[in-house]
């Protein structure tokens, strides 16, 4: 049963926050200029301008942005004739002195994140952002670790604090087609306000996983152009716009423009395609964070283990983003058993 | 309702041959050699290899292959243990002549493949591979572009004839999951002989399609490691294996030595990663074979015309591989038409 919702879809385009990890935080105001004044002449309805890891994120320990997210998020605003600049606040990263300074600065709408059992820190985000007048909406990350039940609860609380819609963030591209159908429905079922979804694409289902969330009435839609950002990157925005052009779910943006900007203004800007390789796929598979992969590697190097054999131990034993210093005890605990086995 | 069939799931691996178009068909004897041994040991059921437009390919028109396909297969033959080798075979291409041959230098299974709607012309090589005792299937390409009605007439054709099972070829990437779905469904309803799907990710949802054709109950299925294969590549044979995997449907095939030959091996082939770029994506919005790019784009800039309406012109018109001819006409129409609008 098809349960679309009658409002209509409105795209967050990410490639400049979560695409902001594929470049190691190292935009230039210039090209956020550029992609964004690009994005909003075709009509896309959100941008998402920040550091890959929201506001505050630019630091040692999540890498160090070229250029302050202020000035880059004053920009954007500037490239706007129609499309809102949209923001990420992860608490415990960014402070609702960020959120105050973005919202002078002229950006719109914020999206609170927390980890999917987590919601309850980010009560004071949401009603303060609600009470600057920002278009406010929950983000529920690492959504597959938690039972329907509970990402419901966790809806709720987002809800009850001010929020306007809420998320299924699948941040480690982790989630199969059924799978989200099952979180929308549920969603939709108890909640009173707009339910949107994030994907990732590690297990290369981020498009069909949007589809199915669009089918179960999700309206709040993310995609990133070239399918930029962590892990194997998001659901690519100009394919999902072609397929949902293909089924007469037109959003409204120029699929022809989006195509432009994808091969001629921020392909050029990728180091390297995003594809779905060894790394990418084994944290799909595992259900683990992208952050947990280069040290899981080199802990794979000092204790002579296959490192997809730590990042799925980490994966049973549900690590959450940072958790990283799990990744020793979990690689001596496999290291010790493989001598005991032997 | 899930109607998965109970016979085991056979993958076929193409990335030695509908990847060949990704390496021009300079495939070298080694590289085949290497890749045919790491897949059989890796436990992959059946390994295709041929010019990327089946035996007899090797020609001015489609690209010459650098080395004769006699040679790759019966070198691919040679390092196997436990999977056989197919082929792909066009009439009109191909011809029984090279069948003979590939069955004499150990080929164990053909694929005959038609356009969709002209199955009558594989009689001949169907009938003619039973009677070399070779394991004989049908490939309906192009399956987009014939009503379902038609699909099973065509695919019914080709069980007369002697085919053990017939497949379900997006040759263009342009179906969505849920007309997989209802294909697949009408195929196993009508035919006594298994199902198969072969897909191309041009709208990222290779995966997600051939997830939907095995719940429907298709138990052969193409795979290419690293997505090598035409247009935007084919369903990513390791990425479909973790996600069966997930779904509790393990085809029995080593996934750590699927992601190693992905990483190690397939991966250094490819002179750049398989992404959905423009080109790709525009095929598949519009279901028009990938030989029909180059050409349209040269149409495009000799009549001053965006290559994508061409593209979408011929899509509207379907036409099929031989007709490129029709690019041409198409763009002269469309030059005319812009002229008599202003």
């Amino acid at each position: 049963m098809i349960r679309k919702s009658d409002k209509p879809i409105k795209i967050t385009e990410v490639c400049l926050r979560d695409g902001s990890h594929v470049v190691a935080h190292q935009y230039t105001e210039e090209q956020i200029r550029r992609v964004v004044k690009e994005l909003d002449d075709a009509g896309i309805h959100y941008i998402e301008v920040s550091h890959g890891d929201g506001l505050g994120g630019s630091t040692l320990q999540y890498g160090r942005s070229r250029v302050n997210e202020m000035n880059l998020i004053e920009a954007a605003v500037d490239e706007c004739k129609q499309a809102k600049i949209a923001v990420l606040l992860i608490p415990g990263i960014g402070t609702c002195r960020e959120l105050t300074q973005v919202h002078s600065l002229g950006a719109g709408l914020v999206r609170v994140a927390t980890h999917v059992t987590e919601a309850d820190v980010s009560a004071q985000h949401i009603s303060s952002a609600r009470e600057l007048g920002m278009e406010t909406l929950g983000f529920l990350m690492m959504a597959h670790m938690a039972p329907v039940k509970t990402l419901v609860e966790q809806a709720k609380l987002m809800e009850s604090y001010g929020a306007q819609a809420v998320y299924v963030t699948d941040s480690a591209g982790a989630l199969l087609p059924h799978q989200v159908r099952e979180r929308i429905a549920a969603l939709r079922d108890s909640l009173n306000i707009e339910v949107g979804f994030h994907g990732h694409n590690n297990l290369s289902v981020a498009v069909a996983n949007t589809i199915a969330a669009i089918e179960e009435g999700a309206t709040r839609i993310d995609g990133s152009v070239r399918c930029l950002g962590a892990g194997a990157g998001n659901t690519q925005t100009e394919v999902l716009l072609a397929v949902l052009d293909r089924m007469g779910l037109n959003a409204g943006i120029d699929l022809y423009k989006m195509m432009d900007i994808a091969e001629n203004t921020v392909g050029p800007l990728v180091p390297k395609p995003q594809e779905i390789n060894k790394g990418s796929l084994v944290l799909g598979y595992a259900g683990v964070y992208s952050s947990f992969l280069l040290h899981a590697e080199r802990a794979g190097k000092r204790f002579g283990l296959d490192p997809r054999d730590i990042i799925i131990e980490l994966g049973k034993r549900k690590v959450v983003g940072g958790q990283e210093d799990m990744i020793l005890d979990v690689a001596s605990e496999l290291a010790q058993a493989r001598i005991l086995e032997v």
